[in-house]
């Protein structure tokens, strides 16, 4: 950490700043300038928070060095993480594609969906059996009979499944039914849930909350890797700004942003990243060719009748067009799909 | 719901999205104008999503008329909901201040805290047991003992508490010793544990989340009242913008437009609206100029020390002038504190 | 600024940089910790940007110390700047009112306005005659007819006249008129125009950009001071977040954290802030609970007929009710109005 | 447009609102509900302003049916508008490369950058003469100096010149130059500048402001295109955002959602979309995976020295290995590059 004093502070209050760091188990050192000082801290000390220096009488502000994850870093694993889907490594060179529904909503819709996705080209069929509805009047989900079906989708085309959890409680139960276990982006910050998946040996796809920043979304990583779990995908699905002419705004800068800070996997999430099937494609064309290790598509064979997120799930036909462009544009960039 | 047909939309198609309205159980107005047509849709036929509209052949766009919220709304109960606590009711004419540490630390710190604020005018005691921390190295809370220490201050003071509760299995615990159930800004949209409160009898304090909407926030209040609950405050606790100077954006503005709508009580958090102690006063002052029913302020006797937000808490001599300005500004504005 | 060095940098990259800045003119004081190596730079040497050091090989990133502004700084004259208006100081007790409509439209409405506006308590009238407008197709202002109506104005009633100039070639003509020149939120950093208004002796009030940070707004000012014009007054007028409830999201904060950093006045205008006029007075009081200098209102007797701005002007006798309950609010806080 | 009243609106507020409207010239087709009343207006009457019904009594608000853009819709040209440049055509299956420093420096950067972008394949060459600083105190650009070099440039190399242009006094200047005007991101909304090069017949690169919207962006071409200069290019360069590992968030969205709307080329400037020189390839590929039209990407030999955004220049052998594989990308999507 870096103390810098503020211009009017005193030699007394100096010594006192150094003298607390000091007693907490940290060397500093100290540059004079001409209008500030700074004050070094390094060493190995009790943990302190920046807040707690800035109240000493004297101190102008504090600057962090290090970063605040550890296990979700670069420096402590360089290599990338590999987490096994359906014969392939999530990670790897083969960009994989995880589609499906928004929300299962019948046996017949879940079937039909995951036959063509399948046949399409995915790797992963995605269907949530709880929904996290900003209306206490919209569909909910199906719950378990929702899970349910997923199973007999999997069993039906051998696609494995990712599945959203909601609540700590709910863990063990969806977890029977999911390969992978997916936080909502409204749950990135929900600590109990993290909590409760980092306790499991599943693999987890980790999605950004609307509103946080990527050191947020690798701080939540890290909570689910502090508990044990470090099968955690990342998923990047577009952030809430000012513009209005699509749902969320895709930062696609996050996906080499993330690369460069983590060896976490990375997806992307076009369809809520853009809101409006018509800019999907573009969106996912552009995350595979941003470096993503994988995509999460809504696919629907009846958006019309689509109990959630019609507008931006793709026709099964439209899909199936969008798998041969990204098949070209993941070899144009040295990768598979 | 009012439909627009795209421009170059047919006659056909004009004719399927009417029949497709209607087969649903409403009435429709078509008006046709040179540029485009519009569809009035009137009447209570099954609920549709705009997006299955959206989804039909010829639709450009769709609008919503009525608000998504009900029993939130003023239209359903125009005179203000009261809340009781501690003998006064908020709500009504008295700007209630709740105040305390961001997190139980010790019994010696809750115990000085709650008399000193007590002693300067505070009508309910704030104190976390349970924190969500976006790091998983940092202060995670107290837990029970953090309760039990917060209901001997209150036993000591007789200050009312106001705890927050994380996940739905620990809602029946915590309210034991809450007397308003806290749901912090990242749970906003964590909605079973909306449900989870909205099953109790218990005021809650529903905190907006740093991303949300104002409408997401009424609808995250209506989850709860649609469950039974509907002794519910919203907190305005500051927003996430671009502005690097504070820690969020304090939107004042909340307060007005929230009662424009809703019958529920209106508490500003300018502790973490602003996120320093240097601007808590001048956001705690406007929030009452602007009609705020309350504030909730963090006061720490030794920030320097705090395990959480020791930035933004003011010590308690600090508090306690400010509770003299805040009161000669309620009264400016035809209220009491 | 201090200079942070990567986990991996070694002895000899660490050698260049410090030779790079020495070489520069600077001294420099390193810090070598376990995980991470610092490097503090004092002392006047040649200008340096961040990224030139950030570009040497082995450096992680840098962290200003300093703030970016001088002239605007409260280190550089602690007392609060005054700008005469209408027999008053803005910036010292007396809370100015700015009040008048968003256009000049015609000389009936003008001198209607002005003398209601007068009447109620206003220091000073506002209208604009130079118009951005986002739409080619709207109404562009009256131009120097405009400017003709506001002397008149004046004339009758005494109030000085506060209007927009909008590019540096009208600025010596508009100042022939303009008691106070208004450089719009969209031009804030039109360093041109900046420039231009810097070089007169004119009273300016600079608008914070919706998109622009604090800091921004405190170097537009210096681009201004740094021209020799010191009478800048700047104004918080709302900024653009992800809220659609209001026109804008108004930054209330902004007025404590500019008066911790600038001896400069701060004005809030709660109109553009909230873009509605029902929610304008909440604003307002707001604003001046907080300590705002001044507010900046906009008022127009038949809004429904207004050619810009009609949903957020205030109709005059909500105007004079206003003004009677913000006078009672600078009291509360120890100002006058 | 469709006026909504309100709840309590009674038969003779819906009657004095569509006597209003009429007598505007427009038809009226009235939609009574349970809950609430619906007017839809049609026809072509004289311009009205939404505000303006807004304030009539009774009326809850209206929604706008038609863009408010004309000349730069799709609906008014639905195939692509192609501008001239260096042998091939902005619009067309070829995307083009801008590239070269921020700012022209000296003779010999410039000189040097030209002849290495070109061998790269860049097809012009960016330079900055006169830079928009947010500090008075950084480098402005050389100004005319500047232009000189870079005509200089373009004889050596044959590269088009794009180049920025601050003022309406400078258009004609530096119109004499460049073969294409810039008109940089903070200047978006700065009318009378876009009135200036509106009438001129020089193409124009329009930038996008960092907080402005896409139909903003729209409506400021649509201010270049009213004044009869319809060579307009827009340029999407990144957003503000509250992310902070990046300088702005890349809103590549916006390349389709522009498409869909417009007939005008769209550029994309990943050098200012990320702000850091490692994120510029991931940002450029995805932009051309999207559906880019063009990019512009800022390239200094000695980026450790540049006078203004050095963090974000591409050296030249990196640009020389990105060119190749956007090549492939292009490819990869049906363009040429």
């Amino acid at each position: 950490m870096i103390i810098i004093m503020g211009k009017t502070s005193t030699q007394d209050q100096l010594k006192s700043v150094i003298d607390w760091v000091e007693n907490h188990g940290y060397q500093t050192h100290v540059s004079e300038g001409e209008e500030v000082t700074i004050v070094g801290v390094v060493g190995n000390g009790r943990p302190i928070e920046q807040y707690q220096i800035e109240r000493l009488e004297g101190v102008e502000r504090t600057v962090r060095i290090l970063e605040p994850y550890k296990l979700t870093s670069l420096d402590m694993r360089p290599e990338p993480t590999l987490i096994p889907l359906n014969g392939t490594k999530v990670g790897g060179k083969q960009v994989v594609v995880i589609a499906g529904p928004c929300s299962v909503e019948s046996r017949e819709q879940i079937l039909e969906t995951a036959k063509l996705v399948k046949e399409a080209g995915a790797t992963a069929l995605r269907g949530g059996a709880y929904k996290p509805r900003t209306s206490p009047y919209a569909f909910q989900g199906m719950g378990l009979a929702g899970l349910e079906l997923l199973a007999e989708a999997k069993k039906v085309t051998g696609l494995p499944v990712v599945t959203e959890v909601m609540a700590p409680e709910q863990v063990t139960m969806v977890a029977q039914y999911a390969d992978v276990l997916q936080i909502g982006a409204r749950n990135m910050q929900n600590f109990n849930l993290l909590h409760a998946v980092g306790q499991t040996n599943h693999p987890v796809l980790l999605k950004r909350g609307m509103m946080n920043t990527l050191e947020e979304l690798l701080m939540s990583a890290e909570h689910i890797l502090s508990c044990g779990n470090s099968n955690v995908m990342l998923c990047e699905r577009g952030i809430r700004t000012f513009e209005r002419y699509t749902r969320n705004t895709f930062d696609v800068n996050a996906i080499p942003a993330l690369k460069a800070r983590t060896h976490l996997p990375v997806i992307a999430d076009p369809s809520h990243a853009t809101g409006h099937w018509q800019y999907v494609g573009a969106a996912a064309l552009a995350a595979v060719a941003a470096g993503a290790d994988g995509l999460m598509i809504e696919v629907h064979p009846h958006p019309e009748v689509a109990l959630s997120d019609g507008l931006q799930s793709l026709k099964p036909d439209k899909f199936a067009d969008l798998v041969v462009r990204l098949r070209a544009v993941a070899e144009a960039v040295g990768r598979t799909l």
